[in-house]
């Protein structure tokens, strides 16, 4: 089956916005099993959107829509696929409830253009959208199906994961199921995992190893072809142990909706143990991420922020003459943080993070310079000194995953039984 | 004068590299006057690239095509227009000289898949490459141009400085000099601001106003076409002075690569105030986002997160009588937090972020209630209610956002003479 994707949006066109959703589509497309031959992006212009949607429905089974669902007159992917469709528009009454709603809450008046969020095309189905307004739609002709998303990111991602998957599963040929399995895996590069498994990935074709690198990490996809589940499960426990053989110890957990932070909190939920922290690189970064967590309270009690000196001894009680003989940014002061932040808290965890953020060098050191401490309350304080790369931003949220990665592996060494 | 990109290659389209190079291309292209009503990415596929090039061919002035011009047979960008012009290859002299030498120096032999890469095309000149082997194009036909660029970034982008935009410069007619500013705004949604202003972005033509959202602000870029700079300030002047007669209490500050929090800091630091924070909701977020802004230390000292009400008892010395009596997502907490986060570090100024993240209600109150405390030295202490919408990540981000800008707000009045 080929689909192709249209986003749609001047702000794509500037330069002001990457299209960061096509790449996401098109992988988890191709998860599912369809071929994707062409991405476009057009501005907010009826006549040429038109003329593309025209083209795309000469030659792909699935269009993918993105964008211009937003409240204001430049929002006008719904209106011209409905003309392109001649079919009329039709209010979605549970999105119209939602806006509604959230208006009421707001203490705002519903305009005219609020009211346009909810709206979908006639003979098509509405795709409710979780974490944002406009509704999305589902519109099958002949040859062609429709399908019509949010542009926000994070509208769109919940809405393709929960609705749209199950509904475009339903329209693939039955005998081409698709089963994927997405390994995660931190602390290795992309290029370097692509070396060590070069044979597996060169050789193999069912199940498929395709490598994404994010931010701070590496996933696998593996996709396979068969006949039904447990099948491809069995195909894909094979290829499974042949990549852990050799790439396991970096392998953190499974699945597109995981994180290296969710793991992190799930290997303390499970210990039944309480983590803090005292920050001073990251500024609160460690913590927040925890926050951000549902569920994170039972395992997390609070900590410190202690960006100067004079904090660091005034709040966590950290000795000056330890601050003048070995600086902040030193074992020493990793150490004494981490375990000040346990104790202090009354946790079975506490995690330290002191370095030189840049873009200029501190106390001496190169900008990069990382210490994290990692104190226990079954098996005493240790630190752990990395030197990152580029810039500022890069280095402070590199550091704070290198901190939940070695709280995490902590976690689950100290409570394996 | 019309642009589009194609950007050629596989792996964008099953999702494993973001186009960035269309965003890059965009703005520059955009900031020498080119107008961009396209962008389209293709695979590695000879008879689907040459359609696009003929179709892109009869819609714009300048068809940038960037990617495929690698070592490897799947390469072939350059062979497919030079089949679309009818022109036969050349061998760049220079950038055959330059593989050769390389391969030289890398003790390799030079095979038919190096040369490939000083290909050019016939009556179009070479495009020198000063950081890769992959020589680029710039051919004009009668009515359309044509530019072939190599696909990595770390290519493209030195190429496009300083080669490309020379070379362009001389096709755009002077008379369209383009300027551009850009005014953010902070509290107000995109579709109030453009309501707000709705006149106004209808009837400008010069300057025209262009709304962008971004997560948590709107931007409005206002963008004219003058003889001179001088001229071009004068126009952009009146428009922005008539837009801040509308939303002016909603603007915070000019430009692509500003930000709330970094206007903050810099409120502070013209002030010379200090910041501190205690932070429940948040967990935080707030003092990270300040620590991602270079030199923030000469104005925040740190603070605490008390995610637990113990941590609140225990940290922050809170006294139990009032979370009994009031709960924590309190006006009375919140005052009594951000008041002990200012006085227990000594700050000029404490902020508290207290609430419910949800998924579930927490204290009977309701997910997305929110109080946040502001305490100052000169003027005491208060807190703001928000009744904030969404899901917990838009919550978090939200109001932290929020508190920046109260606090952002009291130090520009508290300063001000």
């Amino acid at each position: 089956m080929r689909a192709e994707i249209i986003a749609v949006g001047t702000e794509l066109l500037i330069g002001q916005v990457v299209n960061t959703n096509a790449t996401f589509l098109s992988e988890e497309l191709v998860g599912i099993g369809y071929d994707i031959y062409y991405h476009s992006v057009v501005g907010d212009n009826s006549e040429r959107l038109k003329e593309l949607i025209g083209q795309a429905s000469q030659r792909s089974e699935l269009i993918v829509l993105c964008g211009g669902l937003g409240p204001t007159e430049d929002d006008l992917t719904r209106d011209v696929l409905a003309d392109y469709l001649k079919e009329p528009m039709v209010l979605d009454p549970e999105g119209y409830d939602k806006i509604a709603t959230y208006m009421t809450r707001s203490g705002r008046e519903m305009t005219e253009n609020n009211r346009r969020q909810a709206l979908t095309i006639q003979g098509g189905q509405a795709i409710p959208n979780d974490t944002g307004l406009a509704v999305g739609t589902f519109y099958q002709a002949e040859t062609t199906s429709y399908l019509v998303l949010p542009g926000p990111p994070r509208e769109l991602k919940p809405m393709f994961y929960h609705h749209v998957i199950p509904l475009l599963k339903q329209q693939l040929p039955q005998t081409d199921q698709l089963y994927s399995r997405v390994l995660r895996f931190f602390g290795i590069g992309e290029s370097q995992l692509v070396l060590e498994l070069e044979t597996l990935i060169h050789e193999q074709t069912n199940p498929t190893i395709a490598p994404y690198a994010g931010d701070t990490e590496v996933r696998l996809r593996l996709t396979v072809k068969a006949t039904d589940e447990t099948t491809a499960n069995e195909m894909l426990d094979e290829m499974e142990e042949k990549i852990m053989s050799q790439v396991g110890d970096y392998f953190y957990g499974y699945g597109e909706e995981n994180s290296l932070i969710k793991e992190t909190v799930k290997a303390l939920q499970a210990a039944k143990r309480t983590v803090a922290s005292a920050e001073s690189l990251t500024a609160g970064m460690f913590m927040s991420a925890l926050g951000d967590v549902t569920g994170v309270s039972s395992v997390f009690n609070g900590g410190f922020v202690t960006y100067t000196n004079e904090m660091k001894r005034c709040l966590l009680k950290i000795d000056s003459a330890l601050l003048a003989q070995h600086g902040a940014v030193s074992e020493a002061c990793a150490c004494a943080m981490a375990e000040q932040a346990r104790l202090l808290t009354k946790s079975d965890y506490g995690v330290a993070l002191t370095g030189v953020a840049g873009p200029d060098k501190s106390e001496g050191q190169p900008v990069g310079s990382v210490w994290i401490g990692l104190s226990s309350a079954t098996s005493g304080t240790q630190a752990y000194h990395f030197q990152l790369q580029r810039d500022r931003q890069y280095i402070r949220q590199s550091a704070m995953m290198r901190a939940m990665d070695l709280l995490r592996r902590q976690v689950i060494a100290e409570n394996h039984d």
